[in-house]
């Protein structure tokens, strides 16, 4: 007999089937004993009753001992309908059951909703604490995200690439970038596909990668990890640089409503509503941002060339209050604290034709037009202070024409924590890697370390 | 106006049109000037008359330039028609053009089917050859690859996950690992995603990921590359190691067809056919697939561990002869090449309970059931001269119950080799990484060395 899911049995009442699944719990009434037994699509009561193969089978089973049940399904009489179970009108009277796996007791509950341990617990018991609900939930939304940023950009015409993560050289500037020892060379791993997904505009004009990048951030927050997966995009022949926000939008629109559609569950489970996001997205420059935040805070950051954490928060709020809108485009960022290849506004060149998206307080997308002139590049190169001997592969792509473009780059965890309201990022991946970990702790005297104490 | 692609100017003879691209040829008769517009979609011919303001702008022009241009679709007469073009039916009479991009002379012919210049140098020029139509093509095979896998995975119920680069420890043993700088501590590139398909099984049961992994060959090869893809799948509850090969034959099976259905100008592009794939791939023991090597040349590797290179061609060939087939399955690999977590064959415990998948010469595919009992993993890992310490996060998916199951692995980039009949593996990715190249050769210096010619 072939197994068949727990959620499928609704259809089989009173008929033979064959389950199998990680016993949940085990409960006794007298001398009859129930079963949860949990397997991907959902939980099935069990029931053993005492004469059957299975009830002389099931004594020396334990929580989390894999078996297969083979029995029938009953429907369950009215007044015993378990309302919280999807598949409580059935339950499955036992004949014979096998044993797939054995366990050993888990150091904690985490069947629970939320389980009683605080994160880095919860990470160093990863492969255990990944079975949770709740916790599986925010992988099954990140597959959800990455799926509808690539249909989104497939039905717009786009091209997969597999960009490499082994790179010779560093893209963006900055210290934060791991070395490799490749074989007798130096190599290092990639902070961005920016220059790849670049290059590969010349064969196919509109491209995409789910890339894995990494930054050596020298410091633990909630909103950054050593390797994170970057959704990132690119597109030529644009118009202007509106027209790639206008994908970016896009993309973001039909995002909301396919999690909408089909994560219904897991929002639940987080008991978040879906983003609200009206006919357009809000977009005001930096500037105008920072004005806003002086009006409402009496706080003045209007010469500072960036945004920090709370006023991505306070324009947040902004943008809910007066657009009703989760999203919100900050535009025209200052020339000198973006990468060499921007595209600075000609009207206002301290200026660039670049966006960030903020979602519910927190910067998710970072996009614009880039440079896409050969000798203007090689300028900007050498006034980055970069050598451009370094970038001569990439600058290829220039010197044979490439055409007015641009693109942007999602943060994919970044994205799931903010649909979730999840308050660290590291609960919106399987395996986070921070400077303290990969997997385990790398060093457990760091316990009671200070920094330590941020992750919690 | 809105640009459209030149393929859908077919559709619009009469009307006023814009459209953009590279100019690929630029050819006179007479007076009148023929360009040659390339755009995503193909070509299309462009008609310069005297006369007209585009006519004055296209005098400066040269091939690579990129262009807007604004004119009339019309007609050709039947004559004219050009059978070779997809838009060969109709050509644009210019009025109005703007140049979007400048180029520089490029250093050979690069629109030529063939491209006269071997790989090394293609690779040098990788920006610009990526624009040939036919060196473009196994990359967009590439992605029909991927999308296919992703398909049918999806279909048989199994989730996506992100399977970190960085990884604490050797997983498959062995001295061909990248080691990072990270942080204050080692870390080392990913040789595959095993491990953490594995620990994923107790949260979906079923899952796959596209990962990048790492492998410092220390040779120069056809075959190999020091970053690859690897389209990676494991599935738990299997009721044998033959479900699991069940699930990779069907998973091959829609790639043939859908890359059939899909592909058939890529496959065109290199003059190749659709593999041949019977209603059952062939499955043969490998000390089988050995004497039939034995019988058939009077090579005798009849207590080989492993089949060579050479051995994989000529099973190839005797299932091509034998059952028409471009696909065989070997199976039972000894216990002692495999790694630590691979099941022995309770019958035959010095074979295993594993396949690889043989493609028109070459491995493509490797897989098997995997040892899910806690106790004998921990024996094995030890047998295998490893420290469980090491594997401890990874021991905590089988402490706490999994039950049997196995996965496979499929070289994305040996796929798109073998389906388009490409001789060397770095034709099949954009941008391959090897000892001597990361984008750039790393030692020109290496130039005349003996191992360069392998490339070639």
């Amino acid at each position: 007999m072939k197994r068949i899911l727990n959620k499928e049995t609704i259809k089989e009442a009173g008929k033979e089937a064959k389950i199998a699944g990680w016993v949940q719990t085990v409960r006794a009434h007298g001398k009859i004993v129930f079963f949860d037994l949990r397997d991907r699509s959902g939980i099935l009561q069990v029931v053993f009753i005492p004469g059957s193969a299975a009830y002389e089978a099931m004594k020396e089973i334990k929580p989390e001992w894999v078996v297969e049940i083979t029995g029938i399904i009953n429907q369950r009489p009215e007044k015993m309908v378990n309302p919280n179970l999807e598949t409580g009108t059935v339950e499955m009277e036992a004949k014979e059951m096998k044993i797939l796996a054995k366990a050993e007791p888990t150091p904690f509950d985490y069947t629970e909703k939320d389980i009683q341990a605080n994160l880095p617990v919860l990470l160093d018991n990863r492969p255990l604490t990944i079975r949770n609900e709740k916790i599986k939930a925010a992988f099954k939304l990140g597959e959800a995200v990455a799926d509808s940023f690539r249909k989104t950009l497939k039905s717009e015409d786009f091209t997969e690439f597999q960009s490499p993560n082994i790179v010779p050289a560093v893209a963006e500037g900055g210290a934060e970038i791991f070395k490799i020892d490749y074989y007798k060379n130096k190599a290092y791993l990639a902070q961005s596909p920016q220059l790849y997904k670049q290059i590969m505009l010349g064969a196919f004009e509109r491209v995409f990668t789910v890339a894995h990048v990494f930054r050596a951030e020298p410091s633990v927050t909630t909103r950054h990890l050593s390797e994170y997966v970057s959704l990132d995009a690119e597109m030529a022949f644009i118009e202007s640089w509106r027209d790639v926000m206008g994908t970016a939008e896009m993309v973001i629109r039909n995002m909301v409503k396919d999690i909408s559609d089909n994560c219904k569950k897991e929002l639940g489970l987080y008991q978040i509503e879906v983003p609200k996001i009206g006919e357009e997205i809000p977009k005001i420059k930096m500037r105008e941002a920072q004005q806003i935040i002086f009006e409402r805070t009496k706080r003045d950051h209007r010469e500072e060339p960036d945004l920090d954490p709370e006023d991505e928060k306070e324009i947040c709020d902004w943008a809910m209050e007066k657009h009703g809108s989760d999203f919100i485009f900050i535009t025209h960022y200052p020339t000198k604290k973006r990468p060499f290849y921007t595209f600075a506004d000609p009207e206002d060149p301290d200026y660039t034709l670049s966006f960030d998206l903020l979602f519910r307080g927190l910067e998710v997308i970072t996009g614009g037009q880039r440079i896409n002139e050969y000798e203007k590049l090689i300028q900007n190169i050498k006034k980055w202070g970069n050598d451009t001997k370094d970038f001569s592969f990439y600058l290829q792509a220039f010197k044979y024409g490439l055409p007015p473009e641009g693109g942007f780059a999602i943060g994919h965890e970044r994205m799931v924590k903010q649909f979730l309201g999840l308050s660290n990022l590291r609960e919106a991946t399987p395996f986070p890697r921070d400077m303290e970990r990969i997997d385990q702790r790398l060093s457990l005297t760091k316990k009671k370390d200070g920094k330590k104490e941020k992750e919690k």
